[in-house]
């Protein structure tokens, strides 16, 4: 298939439907709220659907409201190559984050449908149900959902069931929305990066080794809270002491340590507060993410020792309480070296690098072979209405991820 | 008068008196609830004015609301010798902070009364207004009240004209609560530590040298927000790392600088406090306490050197803006030596120190002689249903107060 070489996609066709796309729940700021099962949600997976209708692509809904296109393949025996990402956006999102990654598969079946090329593998292009809001769509698929229907239930209110059942789904048959390495053989996202890195470094594609892991802690620090005129410096318990040592402890070593792993303060509730009163308990969240999850269990029995030097020298207790706990999934290496040479062929600047962002691909990845392919994101904003990825840089990851799959459609049985 | 060395207070009464005025206002959980102005306090005054009749006092109420009560002195044309307190609580105060300082004023002069006894000087016992909710009162008789009536006006919406006009004061005539020197030859105030430090030295009373400058700030850290999986570390300009180490650079200053200031960050209000998020804007009190103006000048200004190398280390921006200023007041120094010797005379243990709290006696000595008698707080603790001072520490502080006051008769004109 030498003359797939020069195949390239339609990038004004794929801008017109990414503006189309962010149409649907655009703010008054420009932003895009598009809150999974809301109607700006249905009407956009509407307008999906109809895309992929028109690439050729027959449509399904799984248990879990995943929409899936498929473009059939020569092979009627072989497995799907996958690609896809999400529609629904957080509650003032950008227009690049998840869209791109739906429109890009759909933008690859229509090159293909319109040059009347078939790979030997279905192409699958999935819209995963609901990655800003817990990813029970891409969960569903490594059969990793939670068993309580509860868990699911919407902060307004709303039962799974209920949401589920708009989109198409049908929670009491959610194991059916399982898939296994013999239907899927592999799968690969295109992304906007969601950070600076790109950016900065003056690279043009971000080659992703893996979806880093994730811990969150709560650490709540217990002094004694007292009158800030009348209690002597040398007679205090202060929490907020005691915190502020724990904060500039977990920057340190996240600075200090070699690797890539950041770790993160965001939250602090301090009790009473008031400019008065010492301090007498606070609470921190503590975020580490790293590739290796060895790598953050050493980061954390280090910062554990130092947290208990802290509380002795501070005369406080400090409590430490395992929250969110999300393990690593790399990215397989043959994925990653196909990309690496699609974008020597497309003369693409090109680097290794971790997400530190969740994705659906991080479900994925935990039953096939997974691979991601950023583009970059102007100063690194996501989630936000100044997002921003230029049609240039929308179009050559998009034409990655076709030249991605004409190789794997060879590499793959 | 050398008869009046073994003169002593009825600590039976003053210990009865102590609990009806607490049940005042009494609250399920045991503490006192007797704020400013309201029915409480008003029922409150009613009863400390009936005790000051009964101990042979004139009353009078000037424009301020403070309640005043003179025992006649033998020489109509001497300035009086006055003490008293508060006894307005906090919402949910204790039983000690302020009534004991009433109390013990009127039991001298039952004292004194029951003996026959006048002394060259008049007695004043004044209950002051509003001690909690700013000081009105003592201010008013330091002519230090704002000109602009909604300074005071109550959080739940009335004005200080009605407030005052309930007490029987008349803020249209606020400026005829000034007092002088002339009028009033010296002021001691006996109150509860309001903290630990007696306690912890085991000793009985406190001869307080001064009431400590209060200067308050509140410090704008300015960062940039960001998410905390995609930011590295190196990118980062985190807000509540920069504001942790101005907590800590707080600390060390107040705990290692030669001296008995205090310096306190007691609130801190994070944005935007998500886990998953690189805080971009925290704001931080801080309150510094000292006698000497002077010495609490030069920690703020070694702490703005501090504050601004964090700054630049951190990459971010840190605005000081200055709040509430109190100024400190000296303690006459020949009225401590008076309280010195009187705790001598009565074999009672004693120290020098500063009062770190606000007191009446802060306005009154603006203008004359003060001192200030502490007595011990159980754990140092105040404002709170569980503040405890025993009887026996209320009885011998009553009597320095009252030794205290046949001395300074002799001193002064």
């Amino acid at each position: 298939m030498v003359y797939t070489d020069r195949l390239a996609i339609d990038s004004t066709r794929l801008s017109q439907r990414l503006a189309v796309l962010a149409r649907i729940g655009q703010l008054p700021a420009g932003g895009v709220r598009r809150i999974s099962y809301t109607p700006e949600d249905l009407q956009a997976r509407q307008q999906v659907r109809q895309w992929m209708e028109e690439a050729g692509m027959s449509i399904r809904i799984d248990a879990a409201g995943n929409l899936i296109g498929t473009y059939p393949g020569q092979r009627s025996d072989a497995p799907a190559l996958s690609t896809g990402s999400h529609i629904d956006t957080v509650p003032s999102g950008g227009r690049y984050d998840g869209a791109l990654g739906v429109l890009a598969g759909i933008e690859v079946v229509c090159t293909l449908n319109e040059h009347q090329i078939r790979l030997n593998h279905p192409i699958e292009v999935i819209v995963f149900t609901d990655e800003e809001g817990g990813m029970i769509g891409s969960k569903a698929m490594s059969g990793r959902t939670q068993p309580d229907p509860e868990v699911y239930r919407r902060q307004e209110g709303r039962s799974i069931q209920e949401c589920l059942s708009l989109i198409g789904g049908n929670w009491d048959q959610i194991a059916t929305a399982q898939r296994t390495r013999q239907g899927m053989a592999a799968f690969v996202e295109l992304h906007v990066e969601q950070g600076g890195i790109l950016e900065a470094t003056q690279t043009q594609v971000g080659v992703v080794q893996g979806i880093v892991s994730m811990n969150r802690f709560t650490l709540t620090v217990l002094g004694r809270n007292n009158h800030a005129g009348t209690t002597p410096m040398s007679m205090r318990r202060d929490a907020l002491v005691a915190a502020a040592a724990v904060i500039l402890a977990v920057n340190r070593l996240a600075l200090n340590t070699p690797g890539d792993q950041v770790a993160t303060v965001g939250y602090v509730d301090v009790y009473p507060n008031a400019p008065n009163i010492v301090p007498g308990r606070v609470e921190l969240s503590l975020d580490i993410r790293d590739l290796s999850q060895d790598h953050v269990d050493h980061l954390e029995s280090t910062l554990q020792i130092e947290i208990e030097q802290i509380a002795q020298r501070t005369h406080t207790k400090i409590v430490s309480t395992p929250g969110l706990r999300v393990e690593p999934t790399l990215a397989e290496p043959q994925i990653q070296a196909e990309i690496d040479q699609v974008c020597e062929q497309l003369h693409l600047s090109h680097r290794r690098m971790p997400s530190r962002a969740g994705h659906d691909a991080q479900e994925i990845g935990r039953f096939t072979d997974m691979g991601m392919i950023f583009v970059p994101s102007l100063a690194g904003v996501s989630h936000a209405e100044d997002e921003f990825t230029s049609p240039e840089q929308c179009a050559y990851g998009t034409n990655v991820l076709l030249q991605t799959f004409l190789r794997l459609d060879q590499k793959y049985a």
